[in-house]
This record gives C-alpha cells, structure tokens and sequence, in this order.
C-alpha cells in the first residue's frame, strides 16, 4: 500500500521543513545482564522528551527478515523501493570519494593485494599499504589505455581504490575479479549477460597491463575487483519529493548515496556535534536534511555494546541545537539494526519516532526498541517514511475527491 | 498483502448479518488542553461496552501518509483498491443525486456562476442563488442539442448540478471549464488524450449553446463545468462478496459511492437516530448494511471540536437499537481522518472497532485512537476491513486444503 507513484503526483512544495536524523544500525539487542538493548541503556533525557510529543514505530528496511546493506536500508528511507533501485558497490565507493559518475559509467571497487610467484593471493590488502602509497600505484595506472573504454582510477583509504569505466555499451553485469579467499588466483571476470562481454573484455586488457606495471611494487604487486555497478539512474528527491534536500554525513559512503539521489551534500566536520552545527548554518538553504550517525553501526560491528550506548548519549547531547531550530517533521531512527552481541548488521525491525505539531502522541515516554513496538506507527516498511514525513509537513495533497 | 481475488473465491452466501458504521472523518488530533481527541472526550459508554467485546487497530484509507478524498477512502472500505478504481467528481455527483449513470456515460459538476461584460467569471457560484432557481434555468438548459451524444441535465442544491453527456465514443479524460478562480475566463474544454476529442468538442458545443441562453438571466449568466468522469465500471459487492449490500446515508454523495458498488440505497430522514430506525425497519432485507454518519466531517472541516465530540455522543445514544438487533458483525469507524485542529481530511490512522462472537476481545475498554493503537488488528490498510468482516461473519471458505 505504499505506492511512490501516487506520493510523486501529491507532492507539493512547501515553506515547511523536514529533518531526519539516521542513527546508522541503531536497532540492537538487549544485553543478558541488564535485559535492555543499547538504545534502552542509554540516557538520552533529550530524545525522550521528544519522544513525549511524538509518535513511533518499528520499521522493516527492506523485508521481514532480510539483513540489509546500506545502500538498501538509505534507499528506502529515503523513499525508493530498494527491491526495484539497486545499487552496486562500485558505485557506492565512486560516490563515496565524491565522484562525479556519468550515468553511463561502471565503475568497481579495487584493492591492492600481494600474490606469490605463481600469481596466488596470499595478501587480498597488501598488507594495508599506506594510503599514500596508493595514490604513487593509482598515478602509475592512470595511463593505462584499453579498448572500448575510457579507464579512470581514483585512489580511496589504505589498499583501496575506485576504477571507472567510461564508455558507451557498458554493463555492471560481471563477475569480481576478487577470489575473496587468500591462497586463490585472481579470477578473469565474465560477463553474466550478454551486452556485458565488451565490458568483460575491457576489465580483463585493464588487469593484464595493470598486472604488469604493478610486477615489481611488492607488496602491492597485484590488483583485484569487485562490485561492479552502473549509474542506478533514478529519479532525484527533488523530482519525486519536491524538496531541496541536503545531506550532512561525516563518512563517504553516506554521502555518495546522499548524491545519487540528488541531495547536496554539505561539507562537514567529524563529531556529531560538527553535523548538528552545520546544520544549524545550512537551516535556511534546504527544506530537508539527512543527518547521518556512523559511529552506532562501526561499535556495534566491533561489538562495542557500551561504546554504542555513548554515542547515543553524545547524540542526545546535540538534540537541543535540532530541537531549537524547531522543524516541522524530526524523524529519528535507523538505516537497519546493527546489535553489538551480533557484531553484524541484522534483520531485526528499527525503532522510529516522528515528531510533529499534526501528531497525535503516542504519550510514552522513553524511545527505545520495546516502547516502539506499542506506538502508533505500527510496523511498517522503511519505504513509509518519506510519505509520513511529507505528510506531517504537510506537503502532500489530497488523493482523489 | 490483501489479495481480493483470493477473498472473492472464498466468500459464499450465509444468513449472517453485518453492519458497518462509517463515521465520517472519525480520527481526529487532541486537544492541547486536555491532550484528548475528539473521539476520547466524548462520553459514550454503549460504544465503550461493545468496545469491551471487540477487537480494534488502526486503518490506513489509501496507504501510509495519504490523505484520502471521500471516494478513495470509502472505495477502501467496501473491499475496492483505491489505487487501481478511481472515482470521478463528476460520476460521484451524479450518483448522489440519485440518477442512474449508464456505463458509457460522463457525467460533470456544475455550477451557475457571474460573469462580467467581457465574459470574465465574478463570481463562481452566481450569488449562491436558490435551488429553486437552478431548478428553473436547468429546464431551460434540457433542450440543448450538440452533435454526436444527448445531454442530460439535473439540478443540484443551491446554484450546483451535473451534466450527463450520454453516447458512444465518450471519455472523461477532458479538462475542466472552470478557471478555479475569479477575475479570469471560462476555459475551452480540451482533450487529454485522443481518444476523448469527440467530449471535448460536445461539451464545448454545450457550453457556447448555454452561454447563449443564460447570457440574460444574471447573475447566473454563465455556467463552469467541472471533473469529467466516466463511469468507472467496477463490479459489484454482490458479486464479490456474495452479499445483498444496503445503504443508509443522509448525503447524496454516500449514498452515489454505494450505489456504484452495487448497494441498494434506502431511503432514510436526516438524523443518526432516523438511520438507525431505517436499519431496524430493514434488518431482515439483507445482509450488508452500510450506515454513514455525516456531520463529524462537515464539523471537522468546519474546525469544530466541540460539535465533534456531541456528534460522537449523538451516534452513542442510537447504539443500543443497532446491538439490540445483534448482527453477527459490528463495525465502527471511519473513511479518513478529519481532525479540528486541521480543519481538513487528514493522513492519521482511523480508528476501528470489529465486534464478532468470534473475535478475541482485547480488553480495551474505552474506543480511542490511542486505545486503538494496542489492538490486536495492528495497523493495516482499509482494504482490509472487508475481508475481516467477511471471515467474523464466517462468510469465508478454507483457502487450499
């Protein structure tokens, strides 16, 4: 029942302002001692005075059960179904490092890595050269010509980089050159459809000639590929929502997905508190902000229960600033859940408050996993939350007579 | 998730009765004084003791986030997609006035207007004249002749009325003659799509004929048509469902919507108390009955609280007539949401109380939109409701074996 179609053809714009914080992985577990998930343990006076005016609810990213990735869980919540719009993980790291991806371009994600004599991998990261060292081995690559398409190689963190594929007639469809197991050869990537073989031939003459430049630079002396993705090639917020919306995210994967839906992605500093500041500078420019929290999902990865639980109380430091503002829609919740006794992200549901002046409160009084599930949200799909938050600004017209 | 194939398949023909009330608007938003909706302020302890023998939740009308029109919101209800069956303005009004639409017809919204020496609309009701008026300049209208399909004519109340243009080859796909605005010109009717030239040319051909005619008669001196529809041929609840479906509603538009579905409308008087006399005197005749309680909307919209709360109170007094019949299937709720404070139809979840002797009661015991929240129907779409209803009153076989 949620069709972004009919949400498209309503949208309005409007002077109101929407403000949706995404605390990455927030849902969690409780912890067998204290019986509270991280989110329950946290003192978090500010967001729970919010939530008293509020109401909530639990929402699934992508399906029941389904574990998400990021690109997904960010898609739905920023309202695109993640089952129809995929987006591939080169693509990701292009936008990432803040390139400018034509929507013909694939692009795929590379590390370095050592092999032995034979060719074997036995270091898929070469040993984490500095990311330095990367940039000297990426400029070493850069003139690299192959047959059918423009190659471009942007240097990321440590052993990582971005190649681009530009040219008309390519495909994301292929195989990752990466064995993903040390002690394997490099893999000679496939096209999996058919108006994938130029593309194919092209990764593989690129491999070739940069497996030679690279013979000598032990221990980078080989390279692997994976994630090979094309453009998505979806249609903007602005097209879809009507909104001029703008995202403030400390880390560059978020940004990337931030563009590719076209929001702006304004310059910020590294803390949460940075984020709420350039907020609070930006407020006037945008009708809507996307506010991302890295550090809950990276703790909770390495299992840091306590470490999430302080970054929701430094987070519930920064509410006031978000409050003082006074936006019309706050929305806070989770791209997915990333509990620390699981050290992974997880299917389970993600707790939702929305707070607006049309919102009948749903008069409980602590934001946290269990409370959630009584509010009146409900359990809904991830995709849901754009139309409700259009709604309570109220920039959605009536459907029908 | 509500697959209506599947329930059509499964319904059949039984003896047991259900009634759904339909209170117009019903979801409402609290009062900042008493932090109390409509709903919960009102005192109605016959709705609160079914309520106690009753399962609850929250509807969705259309999907998350949409504001619903009376058509979409009600369409919902009876058990039709409001996605997939669009009901006219036009087609709604003729309806409501009783005429019998033919499946070929497009109908429109009319109303007498002022327009200035230039032609330019003064006043887009004409002074709000008489019925008794439109009733008069409507018979000077019915000898209208155009090329290619027959007009009919009906009058509305005040200075409204609808055009039925009758023929081959319609369509409603044409725009509106109505500026929406005054100080500007009626506009030429234009085709949206090719297939509905030939209305856009009959009803330009109307227009010009009654300009002609009315040009005298100020200040009704022009007319501004207004939601072309066609009718939208859907089928009907007696052969989904297999029910004998009957309608109680004082408003013609209501009373239009059930018409379309199938419903046999029964004449009723204008108060709560006299539609529930009209169930009582008709309870035998069928198996479905669809009561519609008007005046929560109006006062909604009207941003009357108070006159909310006294009308909730009023359908409370009529309830006892309706549990002394004891249907096998009670239902209350509404199409949509109409909250005072927003003086319009809303997004917010719609409360709704299902009595069967066949539910598991859940314990609440006032009906509120909050109480609603914890019930144990969830939150789910209107499309839902039907098959709820139809599975309490065991009119539902086994799906597989």
């Amino acid at each position: 029942m949620i069709n972004m179609g009919v949400i498209s053809k309503l949208a309005m714009k409007t002077d109101t302002k929407i403000v949706m914080v995404v605390v990455d992985g927030l849902g969690g577990l409780p912890d067998p001692e204290t019986n509270l998930t991280e989110l329950e343990s946290a003192r978090k006076p500010n967001i729970d005075a919010l939530m008293k005016k509020s109401v909530c609810g639990l929402i699934d990213p992508v399906g029941l059960g389904i574990t998400p990735g990021s690109g997904p869980s960010h898609l739905a919540l920023f309202g695109y179904n993640p089952l129809e719009h995929e987006i591939g993980r080169g693509v990701l790291e292009a936008l990432g490092i803040g390139f400018d991806l034509e929507r013909t371009d694939v692009a795929a994600r590379g590390n370095f890595c050592t092999v032995d004599s034979e060719g074997r991998v036995i270091d898929r990261r070469a040993g984490r050269i500095e990311t330095e060292k990367t940039k000297e081995l990426c400029k070493l690559l850069e003139d690299i010509k192959v047959d059918g398409a423009e190659v471009i190689i942007k240097p990321g963190k440590i052993h990582r980089f971005v190649v681009i594929f530009r040219g008309e007639g390519l495909s994301g469809n292929v195989t990752d050159s990466d064995p993903q197991k040390e002690g394997k050869f490099p893999k000679t990537v496939e096209a999996l459809t058919p108006d994938a073989e130029k593309t194919a031939r092209c990764v593989n003459e690129f491999i070739a000639k940069a497996k030679a430049i690279l013979a000598d630079k032990h221990p980078a002396n080989m390279l692997l590929l994976r994630g090979f993705a094309k453009h998505p090639n979806i249609p903007t917020m602005g097209e879809i929502f009507k909104l001029t919306p703008a995202a403030i995210a400390t880390y560059p994967m978020y940004r990337g997905v931030a563009r590719l839906v076209g929001m702006d992605v304004i310059p910020t500093g590294t803390t949460i508190e940075d984020e709420f500041r350039t907020l609070e500078e930006n407020y006037g420019r945008y009708d809507f902000f996307y506010v991302h929290v890295k550090e809950t999902d990276s703790s909770g990865e390495d299992g840091k229960f306590q470490r999430r639980v302080e970054i929701i109380e430094e987070l519930d430091r920064s509410i006031p600033r978000l409050t003082a503002l006074d936006p019309d829609v706050i929305i806070i919740t989770g791209d997915h859940s990333t509990p620390a006794r699981l050290k992974a992200h997880s299917w389970h549901p993600v707790p939702i408050l929305l707070y607006s002046r049309w919102c009948r409160p749903d008069g409980i009084s602590s934001f946290g996993e269990r409370e959630c599930r009584l509010g009146s949200l409900g359990r809904f799909p991830s995709l849901g939350v754009m139309p409700l938050a259009m709604a309570n600004a109220l920039k959605l017209m009536k459907y029908g007579a």
